[in-house]
């Protein structure tokens, strides 16, 4: 089964879920700068949530471009992800109203944590589909990049009951790590068919 | 005529409604916990339409595969069906605003009833345009289970004026039975396939 | 220059428009049959609209099958129909809304009016571009279906203020035309391609 | 790595944020013309909004159908041209809503500032990319239109706090110029396929 319709079905998500979260940003009444003070945090909180969809639409465009088929598992694994990444704009509007309070920064992290377990599931269930020796299995590698986010996710969820300036810290690391380009799987596709 | 725009304009359909059903959740105006209490019923409501959805998407994605081509009468099928799942933002959301109430119930169980209908009748439709010798029609068989899934609508109707609890029980067996990925048109496909 | 990215940005944008109408229906608050009255007006107005843009997406389907290429003309000619079709929504709303009273039935008729005059434009574009002896030219032919459905829409718009019951079923004359698969074209690939 | 599923992720985001500015549009309580008066300026706003959108959708398939191929830098160079384009809806909402007022003119244009600046770093680093002797680096030339359009927006922006019925003028302007084909880069692919 081709890939074509599984990553045209994730494009249309994604391209919602981003643009839906400026619906958060409520149009103040007020005519002058001051009145878009309370708008500020809800900003902020969308500058970092578009950043990330922006990620894993990237991340997600590379793993399934080195991808050559897909089965029923995938498209589950998929969807799971897409589910936890559908609950951003809820997460980040809450976070961004409430000025970054405890629970709502713990909340966000709790998706990301889940957003990105079900991006490791979806990873693994492509490998496992193609083989210890394909072109995708070689490229993820053992994925430290992907681990490493998790940890920190759980961290800063924990660490926001010190204080959730850290957390946001913590999340904007994370980010950090992810918008140098995950040049792995171009490196790899790039030398499978330098040999052919 | 090709399947593609079809396939292309059900994606784009179906990926805006699971996005708009997040907005049936409203962020909270609190910052605990406690806030997040009568979002709960919306967010369970949201789950249960979210695999739905999911569900309609990878079977039309599997039925669509298996089809050679599509007229006019597959064209207003397919939209029929889209018509009604449409609908499913609408009643997902006053099913959890209400705490699955009575009413909410029912006229969840009434669309999903209507979309299992159209799907039966774009599944017809397809097999009629391709002949009984069709790869698709071979496959899809007797469809015993788009049947019992429309029986187990009607009866959870029915019952939801007992309990809507039990009728909330059938509908998530129904999505348990379609979550067991639709292998028929597979196996058929492969085996088509290798015969060549 | 190819139609494909010309008819995924319309998709996307129908595909859109066609299910943000929805989100004119508003959750009731109440739990019973009831409660639902006030959103049955809404619903009706929707039904009407769904069906108008299933219409539309089907023949611009059917329009762009038939064409070879497109210019930056056709691109804006284009975008000036889908910017009449995206006020359907704001018009419905409010022609549901408000029980299909005589100013907003005559305003939905005047977005109609300038939809069918703008699919027009673009049909006459896609016709000078690609020649009076192409495929696309003798397939729309001299649109007698496209002209007198304007002549209706305008009638409709003046009858408005003797009964807005006399537009709707008017309105919903059209859409029963339209409903009428565009077979034209149709037959011309068939016999174009039979020919080579 | 091919350029499709870019322009599919793009074409979504800009559908959406076309369709999304609508929902703007408030469906006004009153049943007679007088009640549409307050939508009038987010309708005015709207349509200012749509072209521009318009224009960035055409200008970038243009771009990209001269495009061979992209990689990580020009994916993010995209998705920063995409996150100020999604800010459209919020600042064309708070110019329509406060009837063209100082501020909200002013937000308006520092967005369109943005947006256009960050079209010329993703054309800069596509042609980067390519070379200076490629088809899109030679199409694109100084790009000239571009570098106006932005010395416009600086200007109309300081003129907001004198008029800003001038920055709109200027707004206008800007569109028009843009709203010509950008023939530029249709004649070089001509020419280029007419030499091969």
């Amino acid at each position: 089964m081709r890939t074509n319709r599984l990553e045209a079905f994730s494009d249309g998500v994604l391209a919602i879920i981003i643009t839906v979260m400026v619906l958060e940003m409520k149009v103040p009444h007020g005519v002058d700068l001051y009145s878009l003070k309370p708008v500020l945090p809800v900003f902020l909180s969308y500058i970092l949530s578009f950043v990330y969809i922006g990620i894993y639409w990237n991340n997600h465009h590379h793993m399934l471009y080195a991808a050559q088929h897909v089965n029923g598992k995938v498209l589950w694994a998929n969807m799971h992800l897409l589910f936890w990444l559908s609950l951003i704009p809820f997460v980040s509007g809450w976070m961004g109203e409430n000025d970054f309070d405890t629970w709502p920064v713990a909340l966000y992290g709790i998706v990301l944590l889940m957003a990105g377990t079900a991006y490791y599931i979806l990873s693994r269930t492509l490998v496992s589909l193609h083989g210890k020796e394909s072109t995708i299995a070689i490229a993820l590698g053992k994925d430290q990049k992907g681990k490493i986010s998790l940890e920190i996710y759980a961290l800063a969820i924990g660490l926001c009951f010190v204080n959730p300036r850290i957390s946001l810290g913590l999340y904007s690391t994370v980010a950090a790590i992810w918008l140098i380009p995950d040049t792995r799987i171009e490196k790899r596709i790039v030398s499978s068919q330098t040999k052919e």
